[in-house]
């Protein structure tokens, strides 16, 4: 068909004139005397008004998810879904759906349980619903590197096949390697932190990977990590100040990207402040413990339920979705943790709780060579293994610390959805390889 | 120190002014009345001249790359690099370097062989030259990008870890997956094109994995894909339409966020012409039969030789560093290729050589379900292990392509690097696993 397509989102632009769209057969509603088709593309969907016979019947012979090209005019009426119609349709079939879908795409939500959904999610990704979700991604995605790229910071892409396990052994998958061992990266935390000594601010956006053999709604073995490093800090709060701008720009990514996806997952929108408040480690357990009574300050983590009932206290009190707990105790968090010189046995390292839960970990790091060396030594850690990584400490590195983002949890949480997987466009788990 | 930092690169803003740089110790010259240290930053090199014997003594005990803040006076002075030194410094080390370098960092170019330089990749990438090539990259990352997004494209993260090989079984990367076997994907090929059933129109940055046991100067076991995917084109014309625009976009890319690394480099840009010229595969070798004498004319692909005569060829007689080769045969193809309609036996798939080496594999894809059951039978392929794939086009795929572009090798081809592990941030090879 020779007229030049037209979004569907495009149709209130063109009213009078002759136009095409393209798509796939959402819907055909057939009724006595008229059928109506609502046209799925990238962009929308568009209601087309189907009288001539001929065409209902051309239209009837297909299943919902043929791929079509319609012609026809554009109609302002009022009570159409966006004000606007196709009428009298030349339909030309460019790919037939082989089969009916197994699910209904055109009703609000997918009526299936989520393993189902997921076996099927070339189809079902494809319903509006689920679509936005992704739209959210790649905003969130572009509003993350645009706020860092403003900043000063530089892109990275670092190796995901690496020689050692990033964070001293457990829950990384081994590759066979032209007969060596090799494993998946659990981070790209050893290359961002080296990458400061050559740009200062990096960023990278990638997939990390983890074998933990956990099967809950909040872990995948696979996900994308936003993941920031930079130098010339003072402490932990430079890396805060940063994460807060980036939490911003992702936010207004999706405002200026996504605005119709957020408007059709009812998404309740955080309001990042200018500085999100923050509570020390120990702080936030003798809080917990006066105001419910549970006595948990000799525990070197806070638990799921403690960070629930911190996010409910930062909401109320401080009015924000966001909270920084920090000064996590020294021998719970990985060995390249920055210690808080004010308080022994305390580190700079923080976790980010959004409405509650874990967002995002980050801190600052050591810097210096000795003090590499003097903390693999107290960990029992051989140094052999790291020797890579050391090169950058050994040859003089600023003060530095940073973050990483967990894009899939992020969304979760945005749309709270309750499971992860409803955020994640291939979800790989213990269970679940393909598609 | 107090005073606010500046970039080396801000020098010439505050002459007069006392400011502060902070930095790498990257020379220091010491010569009978005076001293000049050379810092170093993300942004640049700042001289600074050190009269000060007590300040001479404290640099001179520092090996060279260590951290180190500098107070002092900018003072403009014609004959210094960049018109500016600092002057009357005050130094406070950071981070002392525990060593020398083994190789000099500020001689214009690195005196080491390249199996030292990526051994001490660490240290050489915060060499300018090393650095460059990466800022390189990351304004080509966002160049590609920006592209694609002002042309409706929706970035995706698909996943690396797949229950089966991509292209048909060899050399993959095999992970032992919670006692299955998995595999590292060769290409986002497979959910790219799912995703057009969705999008449209996407695109994707992300690591690929090839097992390929070669050693030679092209090839890498990582490396960062470039990948697009488009629905509802005509044929494989419109795909290498999207291509010229990425490729302009990459290079206009670089112009805005590194004219200093292209200038550092001396890279010769390349001209993208609105329509890059194309010739058919077979037309190629009729080509190069009449102007050479060399008859390959039976061949099934093209080999190097005649991929750098056919670049010279473009760049004599059509004035450009690009040449588009389609029209493979469709048995030298993946499965999923589209067959050329008019000529039995070839291919709408296609190459782009970029000065004479092959930069991007793309083509249109077969979108019919029946015609995927028929291309895989008549490989001999089983169809279940496609399963997920297949789901797309049996619920309705309309007419698509794509490429994928190879980012180190991009880079590579740019600054003439004579071996694709120069423009790798940490290569993987068959003996190459750290840093």
């Amino acid at each position: 068909m020779e007229t030049v397509r037209i979004w569907s989102s495009e149709l209130g632009q063109h009213v009078g004139e002759q136009v095409r769209l393209s798509g796939w057969v959402h819907r055909l509603r057939e009724l006595a005397n008229v059928s109506f088709l609502i046209l799925r593309d990238a962009k929308g969907l568009a209601q087309i008004v189907v009288e001539d016979r001929a065409v209902a019947a051309q239209l009837g012979a297909l299943h919902a998810e043929s791929v079509v090209h319609v012609v026809g005019t554009v109609v302002a009426v009022p009570q159409a879904p966006g004000g606007v119609e196709l009428h009298a349709p030349a339909v030309e079939l460019v790919s037939a759906s082989a089969a009916p879908p197994p699910f209904d795409m055109f009703r609000p939500t997918i009526k299936a349980q989520l393993p189902t959904i997921l076996d099927h999610a070339p189809l079902a990704l494809r319903h509006p619903r689920h679509r936005a979700i992704f739209q959210l991604s790649a905003a969130s995605m572009r509003g993350f590197r645009e706020t860092l790229r403003g900043l000063d910071f530089t892109e990275i892409q670092t190796p995901k096949i690496v020689a050692s396990a990033t964070e001293g052994g457990a829950n990384v998958f081994a590759i066979e390697y032209f007969g060596q061992k090799a494993y998946l990266a659990q981070s790209p935390q050893f290359y961002k932190q080296t990458m400061v000594g050559v740009f200062e601010r990096v960023f990278e956006v990638a997939p990390v990977f983890r074998a933990e053999p956990h099967d809950t709604p909040r872990h995948l073995n696979e996900y994308v990590s936003l993941d920031c490093e930079l130098g010339f800090i003072r402490d932990h709060r430079d890396v805060q100040a940063v994460l807060t701008q980036a939490l911003a720009g992702m936010v207004a990514g999706m405002q200026q990207d996504a605005a119709d996806a957020l408007a059709l997952l009812k998404v309740r929108l955080p309001a990042v402040p200018a500085k999100i408040p923050a509570i020390h480690f120990s702080e936030a357990l003798e809080l917990i413990f006066r105001e419910t009574g549970e006595d948990a300050r000799h525990e070197p983590d806070l638990a799921p339920a403690h960070e629930r009932w911190l996010g409910e206290w930062a909401r109320t009190q401080h009015g924000s979705d966001f909270l920084f707990v920090w000064g996590y105790p020294l021998h719970k968090r990985p060995f390249y943790t920055h210690p808080d010189p004010d308080r022994p046995g305390y580190s700079n390292g923080f976790d980010l709780l959004f409405r509650g839960l874990e967002l995002v970990t980050g801190g600052q790091r050591l810097h210096r060579y000795a003090d590499y060396l003097a903390a693999l030594a107290e960990r029992g850690l051989p140094a052999e293994p790291f020797e890579g990584y050391l090169m950058a400490f050994k040859y003089g590195m600023p003060p530095h610390g940073g973050f990483a983002i967990g894009l899939e949890r992020w969304l979760a949480r945005l749309i709270e959805a309750p499971n992860v997987r409803e955020t994640t466009l291939f979800p790989r788990d213990l269970n679940r390889l393909a598609p």
